[in-house]
């Protein structure tokens, strides 16, 4: 293959919106630092996109353009494509299709290879092709690496992650002004911070998708996303955050993973952190990832999880390590998944009934005598110790905010718990329960 | 060379001291978890120490210990040479003996590569070897691997880091407990978290070194690391920091690099950050660094600065892509500092009198009238205008407090201020300047 020409490799590209965009940007603009560096010329020979008008702006070089995806792939001088076209659909069969021919794909898409972990890393073991997609996850910030390099010397314990921009924009939001769940998401749309569909996000399946990828890469493990227990932030209210602000803590949108040997635990949900956790003055469309190993203790790292540029910024990361790679005939240097193939485990997840943490929960109580009776006794009948109470002023007609911090206590009886307590003809509406996830104790 | 002997690939360790014995227990340890991530085992084949005692704990296999660092060096099996003796002496001829040969070196010596920059350098483009170095800034955390890698199409704008885990965890008493300084050093040399002779430390020097290893890799310049300017921490009162906590700022030991593209600026030094900055949550004895590129904006690292096992996690990731690189046969993969040799460009430090920056100054004065009008005269004499005033009751007999804060004001006019000030009649003793880093207002 002419993958070399001269001191320069070419590369190709496949979707030209935001990130893609970014990408050629990117190259255009840095090229000369960064052959400065590595010592060769990273050259976008080519850019597929089905629609032209998305390389209007890119004052791309005549014939680099192509509206379709396997012109790039077939070129027998390009070792290297880009992926960003997003998403489940069109994107597997482009991957996979470079990733059969021996080259390297880079690519952001965490959806994809959520989905088809299997089909990319059979793909890799049979043509020996390297795949990096540092962008997957935390945008900017080298998650990817620190997991596949970095820690390589390290059983890796837990992650805790703020891995969803979108969310923690409009946590931010709420925490700060005040405003309720659907102000802050238009706000985040309008803003950009947000898609118009905003589903993926605000209901987690976007941090779903970046946790399976880190729980794989951290335990060596095969982890199914669709079996990850996810609850999103579209319920979260100012209350809720105000309350929690008064007991110590934030809340943050926080995918968590845990190696327990022989099952892994793997959640995602509105956490409750204390004020003393670095993660909770992550703020704005930020992300961080705390990862806890036996070598290093605690590392976190902090950037931003979005956007054209720092996504960018990780995606030419990665085309610069493939180029090295390509330069030195020396790929596929790491494995996709961190782990030799024959050396991944199955686990089981844990099965989230059996998670025991601390809990918050809102009740919206009738404001009649007798009713935190009628709740701690429901409480009580499962075992729940209830740490503190906290009962809002009656200054209302409607019904009142009963808040209760559970002792630690087992998931599966906290929801049959609240599930009682939402029959009592005392209570207004389902309970709202927030998890605590409290480091230090554990 | 026979490198591989099956599948493996021998490691030659030169000092076994708190680093060097965590490298060998960490090989140990988790060497099967690393071999089932690389799919190689990583042979810890020699290991040498003037003090045969500094092996009695590491169980090492016969024939593995020797004083003599040069059989390391000269053994023909062994391709990988990492270097944990420290300092500026005799390590410096081993590292440079090992990179003559080719061997690829890892370490984690700041003070060498800050001093012998350029004959490392140099051996390494003669003989084509890797250089490794993660440990060297940060500890645990990839700084070095960001810096020459992810970040590889960044331009660097700047850098701020929290460099020195024994300064941090001064300072974090000093906030916390109220204690002076001289009793929080010796707690933290009970503690084992600053050496017997903490003057490195404490002065700053450590962190220069870190400094200049940073500036390099991220500007692609040459630093003379004794040419920045450095302020240690020992004349931090509580007072001090008492006071900046009420202008909502917190003390810590900063590194700070700008480039300015001709010129660059870098210097260690007593700072204020505001309780907004993330680097004001790092506390104990715990590193952080913040990297603003142009693509990345901001990003931050933070973990254990030092310490046996994350300092050895480091070490061991080198090792490992060492490792990866030999087998492969693909090294030099990255230029040692990050820029292509011929890249490399002579910036001029930018003096430090030039600095333009806000501070907090703090002056003893008798308790007389028309001090406060004095003072001020002088500051306003060298066009330094204040921001705010805070003057200390009049509870005790001796001198008061008087501190200000400044608007931005040129280095060189504070310190013929702050010189004039401290020979008035009324003041009694020097006056403290600590620099306030207000990243927003730049």
């Amino acid at each position: 293959m002419d993958n070399l020409s001269g001191n320069s490799i070419s590369v190709g590209l496949l979707g030209c919106g935001v990130v893609g965009a970014g990408v050629a940007k990117l190259l255009a603009q840095n090229g000369d630092l960064i052959a400065s560096r590595i010592g060769m010329e990273i050259k976008l020979a080519k850019a597929a996109d089905i629609n032209p008008d998305a390389v209007a702006d890119l004052n791309l070089a005549d014939g680099v353009y192509t509206n379709d995806a396997m012109d790039v792939i077939n070129d027998p001088t390009i070792p290297i494509i880009v992926e960003l076209i997003g998403g489940q659909g069109i994107a597997k069969d482009f991957v996979l299709a470079a990733l059969n021919k021996g080259k390297t794909v880079v690519t952001a898409n965490k959806a994809l290879i959520a989905a088809y972990r299997d089909e990319i890393a059979e793909a890799c073991e049979k043509s020996g092709a390297d795949f990096l997609f540092e962008a997957s996850v935390g945008g900017c910030m080298p998650v990817i690496k620190s997991l596949r390099e970095s820690l390589v010397s390290n059983k890796v314990d837990s992650i805790f992650g703020i891995l969803n921009g979108t969310c923690n924009y409009i946590l931010t939001q709420i925490t700060q002004e005040g405003m309720p769940f659907d102000q802050a998401l238009a706000q985040a749309q309008e803003l950009g911070f947000a898609e118009a569909d905003p589903t993926l996000d605000v209901e987690g399946m976007d941090t779903v998708h970046k946790l399976a990828l880190s729980v794989a890469l951290a335990f060596g493990t095969r982890v199914n996303y669709k079996e990850i227990y996810v609850d999103g932030i579209t319920r979260i209210t100012p209350l809720d955050i105000t309350i929690a602000a008064e007991f110590g803590y934030s809340v943050k949108l926080l995918a968590i993973a845990k190696n327990h040997g022989d099952f892994v635990e793997a959640r995602v949900h509105p956490t409750m952190i204390s004020h003393d956790n670095l993660l909770s003055s992550v703020g704005r469309n930020m992300n961080a990832v705390k990862i806890v190993g036996d070598a290093v203790g605690e590392m976190v790292l902090y950037g931003a999880g979005a956007g054209m540029m720092p996504t960018a910024s990780a995606v030419v990361g990665d085309i610069v390590d493939a180029a090295r790679n390509i330069q030195l005939g020396c790929h596929p240097r790491i494995p996709a998944f961190s782990y030799q193939p024959a050396a991944i485990r199955e686990l089981p997840l844990m099965p989230m009934d059996e998670l025991v943490s601390r809990y918050y929960v809102r009740f919206s109580a009738l404001d009649r005598p007798g009713v935190l009776s009628k709740v701690s006794g429901v409480l009580a009948k499962y075992s729940i110790s209830i740490a503190s109470v906290h009962q809002k002023g009656r200054h209302t007609e409607g019904p009142v905010p009963i808040v209760m911090l559970t002792h630690e206590a087992k998931e599966a009886n906290i929801r049959k718990a609240l599930e009682e307590v939402g029959s009592l003809d005392v209570i207004a509406e389902a309970p709202m329960l927030i998890r605590i996830e409290d480091e230090n104790q554990e």
